[in-house]
C-alpha cells in the first residue's frame, strides 16, 4: 500500500499509542480502605442493593454512562466489508470522541459474525453493562432491521449513527442553508441519492421536519411506490413517504428543478456540473460521500451551486456526525431516554443549526465548529424542553 | 436490608461515583489535527493496514490490552445467583484493580443469559476487540465447560479467575507455609473441601506442583474413582488425579492426619476444632470461603493450627486473587500468551511466594502485600524465563 502524508502520520501515531482507549477507574491510586469499598467485602452490599432494587443499577454502576459501539465490520467508512478487526481503529476513534466531547464511556464491540440473528443475540446478551447501543458501520438494510428489532427487544436506546446521527447533521446543515437562500423547507424539492441507512434516516427526518417534496434515488433510479426492482421494506417505506407524484427516472431526471441535492450514495463523481445547471435557483449541494464526494466542491460551485457541503475536512461546510453523537448521547443517557424519536432528532438538529449565530452564518459557514460549547448547551436546552412537554 | 458500617460506606461511595469505571482516550484535549489522525480521514489507512496485515491488530489497536470480564451473574461472591445487573459492581471493581495494579484495560461484560451455549456464542462474537477473556463468578461445572470449549475455539487466552487465579494464590500461600513448617509438598497430605471451579483448579495445580496425596471432598464426602453420586466430568477427573488409595468417607475422615486443609467450600463453620486436633503436626488451615470462613481463625489456632489463612481482610494471611490477576494478565497480554498452562500458573505461584523475603516470612505473614512492587517484577522474571525455555 502507498499512503498519503496524513495516512502515514496516522499509522505512525497508532503504532506509538498501541490503541487509543483505556478503561480506568474513577478513583486513582487506590488506598487499601478504598479497595474494601469498591471491591470485596464492601461491594457485596452494593450488589445486594441492586438485586433488591433493580432501578438502582443506574445510580450505583457505570451502566448509565456506558455505550457499546457495535459493528460487524461490513461497511467501514469508504472501505466496505473489511471485517471486525480492521474496524477496530474506527470504533476506538469514535470512543475517544465520545469521551472527549460528551464525557461518554464508549467501548468498541466488534462482532465476529455478520449474521443478523447472531448480531441481535450478541447485543441482547451484553446489554446489562450498557446504557445505550450505538450501531455503527453495519451494512444496510440488515442494520435497519437489527436497529428496529433491538428497539423492540431492549429497554435501552438503540442509536444508529449512520441513520440517526447523519439525519440530524444533514437537517442542521439544511436548516442553515435555507436561511441563507431564503427558502422554506415545506416548499423545496430535495433529492436524496442513496437509500441505505443514511438515505433512509435523512428522508424520515426531512418528512418529520415538514419537507413535502423529496425524491430518493438508488442505483436503479428514482424510488416510487410500486417499484419492483431492487427493493426492500425500507425502500418500500421510502416510496410511500416520498415522491408524492410517483415520478420515475434516473438521478438526472430527479435533479431537474430540485433545490437541494443530498448525496449519501457512496459513489464519487455521481453528479455532473450539467446536472447542477438543471437544478432550481441557488442550488444547495451536500455531497457527503467520503473520502471523495459525489462532486468536487469547486466544480459544483462553478456550475452554479450556491452552497456546497461535504463530509471532508478538506473543504468548508463539513457535515460531520461528530457534531451530533457525543452531545446527543450525553443527554440520552442523562435523561434516560429509551427510544430515539423523530421529535428528539428534530430538536437536536435545530439546536445544532442555531449554534451558528446569524451574524456568523454564510455560504461557507453553515455548520458550527466541533469545539463550540454552544452545541451541547443548545442540545441540552432543546431536548429538556421537549421532555418537559 | 440492614448493612454494617463498611457496607453503608460502600453504598454511599458508589452513589457518589455513579459507577467506578471510565473509557477514555489516551490522548486528551484532542486538537483538530489529531482528530484527523485518530478518526477520519487518517484512520482509514490504519484500518487498511490491519485488513492487509491482520497481525498488526495488536500493534495498531487496543485489542492487546483489552480484557472482557465476563459473568452471567450466577455465582457472585457469597451472594449466589443475583443476575447480571447486580453483578456489575463486582466486575467494575475488578476492572479498577486490573488497571490500578496491572495497567490492563478491563471492561465488564455482564451477560443476560445463563445458557452455556449462548454464553459461548456471545464471547466468540465479541472476541475481536479483546486480547483476553476473564471468566468470572459463573456457576460450576458450567463455567469449566465454557472455559474448556472457548480455549479450543478462540485464539486469545481464556483466564478463569475462580479456577486459575485462586489456584495460583493458594499454591503461593502453601509454598510459603511449607517453608515455615519445614515440610515438603511431595510428602504432605492435603484436603481440599469444595469441588467447584476453585477446588478443581487448586487440585490440578497442586498435582502439577508435585503434591501426591490430595483428598477432595464435596457435600457427599470424599471424591474417589468410581464414585457415582453427585459427579460430573470434572469431579471424575479429580477422582482420577487425587486419592490414590481410593479412600472413602466424610470430610472428618479425610482430615485425619492431613497436613493441610484448603477450604473453598462456600460453607462457613464447615470444620471444627476437633477435626483440626485429628490432623497431623503443625496443621495448616486455609479457610478461604467469604465472607465467613470454614472456621474462625482464633478457633483454629486454639485447636492447634500452626498457620491460618482466610480470604478476608479481617485476619492476617489474606489469600486474595487480586495478588494474581492484574500481574498475570499483564504478562499474558505483553507476551501474547495464548493458553493458560500449568507451567505458567506454577511459575506465577512461585514468583508470588518469593515476593515475601525470607526474613519477613512468619506464621502470620505468608503472603506479600498487594502493593508490593516485587510481585509484578518476580512474575515478569519467572514467566519470561519460562517462555525462553
Amino acid at each position: 500500500m502507498t499512503y498519503d502524508r496524513n495516512s502515514r502520520k496516522a499509522i505512525e501515531l497508532h503504532k506509538k499509542l498501541k490503541g487509543k482507549i483505556l478503561v480506568t477507574g474513577k478513583i486513582k491510586n487506590l488506598k487499601p480502605n478504598e479497595i474494601k469499598l469498591i471491591y470485596t467485602p464492601g461491594v457485596a452490599a452494593v450488589c445486594e442493593e441492586i438485586y433488591h432494587h433493580p432501578e438502582k443499577k443506574y445510580d450505583l454502576t457505570s451502566k448509565g454512562n456506558n455505550v457499546a459501539i457495535v459493528t460487524d465490520g461490513t461497511r467501514i467508512l469508504g472501505l466496505g466489508n473489511i471485517g471486525p478487526y480492521a474496524a477496530l481503529p474506527v470504533m476506538e476513534g469514535k470512543a475517544v470522541l465520545y469521551q472527549e466531547f460528551g464525557t461518554v464511556s464508549a467501548f468498541p464491540i466488534c462482532l465476529d459474525t455478520t449474521k443478523k440473528d447472531e448480531i441481535i443475540t450478541a447485543i441482547r446478551a451484553i446489554e446489562p453493562a450498557f446504557g445505550a447501543i450505538n450501531l455503527e458501520d453495519i451494512e444496510s438494510p440488515k442494520v435497519l432491521e437489527i436497529s428496529d428489532d433491538l428497539t423492540k427487544l431492549l429497554s435501552i436506546p438503540i442509536f444508529h449513527d449512520d441513520r440517526h446521527g447523519t439525519s440530524v447533521v444533514v437537517l442542521s446543515a439544511l436548516l442553515n442553508s435555507l436561511k441563507l437562500v431564503q427558502k422554506q423547507l415545506s416548499s423545496i424539492k430535495v433529492v436524496v441519492a442513496g437509500a441505505g441507512s443514511a438515505g433512509y434516516g435523512i428522508c424520515k427526518l426531512l418528512v418529520a421536519a415538514g419537507c413535502k417534496n423529496i425524491l430518493v434515488t438508488d442505483s436503479d433510479g428514482i424510488i416510487y411506490r410500486g417499484r419492483r426492482e431492487n427493493m426492500n421494506k425500507y425502500k418500500t417505506e421510502l416510496g410511500s413517504i416520498t415522491n408524492p407524484k410517483r415520478e420515475r427516472g434516473l438521478l438526472y431526471d430527479a435533479l431537474r428543478n430540485a433545490d437541494v441535492f443530498i448525496g449519501v450514495s457512496g459513489k464519487n463523481n455521481l453528479i455532473t456540473p450539467k446536472m447542477i445547471k438543471e437544478m432550481s435557483s441557488e442550488p444547495i449541494i451536500f455531497a457527503l460521500t467520503n473520502p471523495d464526494p459525489e462532486i468536487k466542491p469547486d466544480l459544483a460551485k462553478a456550475a452554479g451551486a450556491r452552497i456546497v457541503a461535504t463530509g471532508s475536512y478538506l473543504y468548508p461546510n463539513k457535515v460531520n456526525n461528530a457534531l451530533v453523537f457525543p452531545h446527543l448521547m450525553r443527554i440520552i443517557l442523562d435523561k434516560k431516554i429509551k427510544k430515539i424519536t423523530m421529535e428528539l432528532l428534530l430538536a437536536t438538529a435545530q439546536a445544532i443549526a442555531m449554534s451558528v449565530p446569524n451574524k456568523r452564518l454564510h455560504y461557507d459557514n453553515i455548520m458550527p465548529d466541533m469545539y463550540d460549547k454552544r452545541i451541547q448547551k443548545n442540545i441540552v436546552k432543546a431536548v429538556s424542553k421537549l421532555l418537559s412537554k
